[in-house]
């Protein structure tokens, strides 16, 4: 509106694992829930119907390729609670979704810690091409045990080595979504009878430390050419990476930790030539919504008592490295060193200082859980909090799994409404790829300021 | 129907890849052409939705993870006719053709050589679910160079050694499906607020010549665990890994060649505890069918003008291993010895021996480009003929793509009712997984007879 100062925009996302239980573990017991449905395509298909009707940004889908049992050892309680465990492949999942909608974005988590660039780099370029250029990925390192000993690979990495590995990982996924085929390659030429002209593609070489690469991408270049790309790392060496590599950081820190962090992020971006713009930052959120606060607070308490206590102390305990079943509920957390990828409980206990923690508190269902904002109520009274985040440098949020999809339709029908009533949230998808709905006109490709632009083929004439 | 001897059932899969080019390069070219268009998931949903109409099989997805660069040297000729390159990931196509049908299988290709079984599982588990059962793999060892060269693999292993791995790798991959989760594991007990009973999940340990495992499969079972199993092998090697693993045989052959392959291999499975019957034998076919014969013939000659010579030898040269650029079109050929995984030049110059072929005939549109059955005629002539392969051992055909969906439709409005009216095709889909419709009631699993059966966990009481 013209004469008014143009707020910001707010990006959401329903944050989901093909998988039982996400975040909170248990939920999936709730008599409305159908998350224990993942295994069918009616489930997907309807939420990212609700999800696009809110005109949310995306389904941001994690992943983990192990299991979660440093809990006593075992995976035992993160199976009965169904906690991120039957955990199924999400790539496969997008296109179908993808069919159903046409503004909606999709992140999908792959770790560059077992797999080839060669093959990770045609499986996106190829959901970009499905997708219209709808595609993100959120790129993890990894940090389960469980992972890395289920293919003989001799326990999770170093960090900072992983790190290594990630950075030498995302430059050949750069030479080949970038460098391998020129704009204009693939002419599609039918009277002339050329599909590509061989001459404007290119064979990408490279011997490292990590991977040796000898070939021309498979894929011709799709709508985004590199997929929009996610990462969650807040350690040091994390966000060196994130700054170099990522356009939408996700978070799950404390109000100051998330303004700090986004701040350092962007200081550390500007070292290699981009823009504090060029990065969005995502809170991690859980949200619980309802016309009266009463009624949010007893939604809350119904879904909480849901929560399954051992499947969250299971997911904690992989989160940290810490096997919580040698303490009872009463002990007191005084600090929990993260293992470096996870700053959950570091964060969650940094937070309050003063607090005395006990274990049963970071198993609850609430911001104790250490998962960034927890907020139940009114439209107006999220709105509100949510903004408090923005002020903090938040760009969007990350909305967890709760009960679903009854919870995104909460969102959906009451939030968006009340966000859209304030000005800070879309009342029509930007048309294009998800990199130019997200960055404005003319972005549907890597910006010229980050890195992985310099891997642009120059064409003919440089 | 009573009274009647019940005739054998012809099976019919339609034969694509996720690529603007697959079998005949340069057919893309022709006016009513759509497979330009393979980036798009309309394209796909549309032929999903026509070989349902049609009571097809499946669609079964070919890949190949590298390019045809064997001939002069360079990818140029297998780029500029489009022929299997570009070309995209096929697994991440599933889900929406999934959604758009009810009954249609999909045989996947992915490759035993580049892959780890642990990852492997779980896509094909996690379509396996979302497919509710329809989905096949089509198990390959890889054959170019180029793509072993494409992550630094040193060239591709020898071919018996490449038969050793791929057993290795069959093996972990029937100890994660059907060894790691027993039936009733994944119980949903929202009562009880049990997921899965831990007791029932059981850790998948391996340290082998290929490859190290352990853990627990990822995914719960899915409703054929085992995804039905398709492999495409000649040799001595593959026809014994053939009797041993697959259920679905892929064969280009002459009919001589392909009866007596289907009957050594038959004969070999045997030798594992299995049934003649545990096998179906699917033959490459090309069809043409009209109305008219003329009319048929005018649509061939009128496809044939559009093939590409040069993208055409770019084909064979990869499948033989064998520079045609070297060669004049007039250049006869007396005897080529394939490279072992593609009996395709051997088996066609072995089919005539009298004849002296010469290198502008391997690159023909015709039954000389050595892709088993090339037949151009009225529904009637291509029935008759059909029926001719079935004689000599086919269950059923896997009708390569010509001009899309053009062609398709022709075969589904055309053919199929020919075939119905003679009875030997089914009118209505079976119910049930994949498996089940195609070897009867109580199939939906692996049968007890299979060697990847008795990697079944025997469950409590045993």
């Amino acid at each position: 509106m013209t004469g008014r100062t143009r707020q910001k925009e707010i990006r959401l996302n329903a944050f989901h694992m093909n998988a039982p239980g996400h975040s909170w573990a248990g939920l999936w017991t709730h008599p409305k829930d159908r998350c224990a449905n993942y295994t069918d395509l009616d489930f997907w298909i309807e939420l990212a119907r609700i999800a696009e009707r809110g005109k949310l940004d995306g389904i941001f889908l994690a992943d983990v390729s192990g299991v979660y049992d440093v809990y006593a050892g075992t995976p035992d309680a993160a199976l009965a609670a169904g906690a991120q465990i039957p955990s199924n492949d999400p790539s496969v999942l997008i296109s179908a979704m993808a069919a159903a909608t046409r503004d909606l974005g999709f992140g999908v988590t792959a770790s560059v810690g077992y797999e080839q660039p060669y093959y990770l780099a045609r499986r996106f370029s190829t959901l970009d091409h499905l997708t219209k250029g709808r595609v993100g990925w959120n790129i993890v390192t990894g940090y389960l045990e469980s992972a890395a000993r289920a293919i003989g690979d001799g326990g999770v990495r170093e960090h900072d080595q992983r790190y290594d590995r990630a950075d030498e990982f995302l430059e050949l996924a750069y030479r080949l979504w970038e460098g391998s085929w020129e704009d204009g390659a693939a002419v599609r030429d039918k009277a002339g009878r050329v599909f590509v002209r061989p001459e404007k593609v290119h064979r990408i070489t490279h011997h490292g430390t990590f991977f040796d690469l000898d070939a021309i991408h498979l894929s011709e270049p799709s709508p985004q050419r590199t997929p929009l790309l996610y990462q969650a790392g807040t350690s040091g060496r994390g966000r060196e990476f994130a700054a170099r590599h990522a356009e939408c950081v996700f978070m799950n820190q404390s109000r100051a930790a998330v303004a700090e962090a986004a701040a350092d992020i962007r200081r550390r971006a500007a070292a290699y030539g981009r823009h504090p713009e060029d990065l969005l930052v995502f809170v991690g959120a859980t949200v619980i919504v309802a016309p009266a606060e009463a009624e949010a607070r007893d939604k809350y308490e119904e879904y909480r008592s849901h929560l399954d206590t051992r499947g969250a102390l299971a997911l904690l305990s992989g989160w940290t490295g810490i096997d919580f079943s040698q303490y009872g509920p009463d002990d007191p957390v005084r600090y929990v060193k993260s293992n470096g990828m996870q700053s959950k409980i570091e964060a969650m206990t940094l937070r309050s200082p003063d607090r005395v923690w006990r274990v049963r508190d970071l198993a609850d269902f609430g911001e104790v859980g250490g998962r960034g904002p927890f907020i139940v109520g009114t439209p107006s009274q999220v709105a509100d909090e949510l903004l408090t985040w923005v002020e903090a440098g938040a760009d969007g949020f990350n909305l967890t799994r709760v009960v679903e999809p009854a919870n995104l339709t909460d969102i959906v029908d009451l939030l968006v409404p009340e966000l859209q009533d304030r000005g800070v949230y879309k009342t029509e998808y930007s048309p294009g790829p998800l990199r130019e709905k997200l960055f404005g006109p003319g972005r549907a490709r890597l910006s010229p300021r980050h890195p992985g632009h310099a891997f642009r083929h120059p064409g003919p004439t440089a």
